[in-house]
């Protein structure tokens, strides 16, 4: 199979959320809070795009969703990974027993969550937590051939939309399980944000120095195989992955749909490239999460000129990141709304130099 | 008033928290837990600490507690500070009325918060949640003569010690409000880290590079004239002021009692210096919250080899940074205590290389 040249997705129309006098009415509100100018550093910035997000000074955030996308990777083949293919089923079992980190996250932190079956190279039991929504039996090796054809890469994308359309609440995070993806992500990074192999590729769950040299060889070739893949849509099915091809899809849906996206580490951040590569103003709507420990991370952050909040050397994936920031958000949306000013507390203000 | 030579306290005694064997079960625990070895970053050294502080494989936090000392600086008549003195005073009635940062993030995280007046310049009404234990109206002017008497930090110290003794549960979380207590950390920070005063001093709530340059100079001669004071009791005494030095009584108190102690920014992180001075394994229970803006905090905790967990360019004080960081420590806990292991999961381990 070669990739088609007919692949075509509309994503949907996400508006930016500049807006000069909300953001004015918003930094006045912020910058008369009982606190020295500038002094909660990032959660500031962090309140005002929340107020753009809603469009409003006060902020509420509702039913906040977790959505964990699972997907198998035909490049395992090539022995790219510390952990055998099973275990993406595997894992997918103990997040729906609720034995997960992410599980922990999630309860501990009120998220409701939600597992997607977005190409699982096994078949899945029902569950009330799994949205069966296979778009095939794991990628196919993308050392042979294009990860996925362009019906798959719009079936994946599309369903990604479903899935965030059919979500309550006004805040969704991202997460996936799927062994082999730190390779679609590594693939997807160089060739969309032009990061060489050596800083895109890194350790997964736990490669050695001799594993880490063999998966970036596997990597150059599939790179050199698919070097006419060179747009968004095209990079993404002939590199990418059904859980990331689904991702993009629900970051743009739920752009569109002006929710708080919570991006998590390495691999959604490959999601958050492609969908920021199809509509650059889906960025004004994620908040990334997390820097994670894995390799490319960074250079993935520093393309899309975005600041995580946190960098605890996690590079776990499942959306771990994005839940273990989410209370700095609730933070920010905490002192916007429920902090006094300067007026009402009867606090002075900076005395005249 | 010069400081009398006889200045004596004797701390508590503290235990380390190093235990090998439990220290292997407990790694063992984190290891087989269902994720990639080391996956959870820095999560996993706090769990491993959590548990090492409270001798369990299981970690129960209870009842946290966010304990602010306020106390005003002689210092101020220098003009060192963005803020004039009367806002101490102002930002006490604040916290006591709901409206500030820290009664948001309390209210949020379920922290009882009390405010001791551990040496406000002004009279303060009651109120349920205020702990009168004021020790003077204020340090004096450390450029002129001591900041406090010997007498003075000692009551100072011991009433830390009471607040903590009188507090349930396991968790203490300190913060401060003082007009002008960054000049009190950066003396402290440099007497007893040695470091310059051009790294430890900062702008404090807000100073301009003029205002700066005056501050510069005024800790310089302060730091002269009290060129005896070296060791940490006389330097808390010559140089710190009445909440720093409640801070270091309740630091120590909390550690005797093997209760976490969460460690805000720059004016807390100059407690811990002096109780760490006095007592090292009082760094064992504390978890450093966050690495402020504050000039002068990064070469703190690089001075305590402390690693903060949050780095969000905050410099609001109040104990803000401890607060925030709590979800972390809540989820170092949770993942110890819920995740399933690979055997309880039936999830396979890292394939033979």
């Amino acid at each position: 199979m070669t990739l088609s040249a007919d692949l075509t997705f509309t994503p949907p129309v996400i508006a930016p959320i500049a807006d000069a006098a909300l953001q004015s009415r918003l930094q006045h509100k912020i910058d008369h809070k009982t606190k020295p100018a500038g002094a909660l550093g990032r959660l500031e910035g962090l309140a005002l795009q929340l107020g753009l997000i809603q469009r409003s000074e006060t902020i509420a955030l509702q039913q906040p969703q977790m959505v964990v996308f699972a997907a198998d990777h035909g490049v395992t083949a090539e022995g790219v990974s510390a952990f055998p293919q099973a275990v993406t089923v595997q894992m997918v079992a103990n997040m729906l027993a609720g034995g997960a980190a992410i599980n922990v996250f999630a309860r501990q932190h009120g998220f409701a969550l939600q597992v997607v079956d977005a190409g699982v190279a096994a078949d899945l039991p029902a569950h009330p937590q799994l949205q069966p929504r296979k778009v095939a039996w794991g990628t196919r090796n993308v050392c042979v051939e294009p990860a996925m054809s362009s019906d798959e890469a719009r079936a994946a994308l599309t369903a990604g939309m479903q899935v965030v359309q059919a979500l309550p609440g006004n805040v969704v995070a991202l997460g996936e399980m799927g062994i082999g993806n730190t390779s679609a992500a590594a693939l997807l990074l160089a060739r969309l944000a032009g990061v060489s192999l050596d800083d895109a590729t890194g350790r997964g769950t736990g490669l050695d120095d001799q594993q880490l040299m063999r998966k970036r060889g596997v990597l150059a070739r599939a790179l050199a195989r698919h070097a006419g893949a060179t747009g968004p849509l095209q990079a993404l099915a002939a590199l990418g992955g059904f859980e990331i091809a689904m991702m993009t899809g629900a970051m743009l849906q739920a752009a569109a749909d002006r929710r708080v996206v919570l991006v998590d580490g390495f691999i959604a951040g490959a999601a958050a490239l492609v969908a920021h590569a199809l509509v650059p103003q889906v960025k004004d709507y994620m908040v990334f999460c997390h820097r994670s420990d894995e390799c490319g991370h960074g250079a993935l952050l520093a393309h899309l000129k975005a600041e995580p909040l946190l960098a605890l050397d996690l590079r776990l994936g499942e959306g771990s990141g994005a839940l273990l920031a989410w209370p700095l958000v609730q933070s920010a949306a905490g002192f916007l709304n429920e902090m006094a000013s300067f007026e009402t507390a009867g606090v002075s203000g900076r005395q005249e130099g």
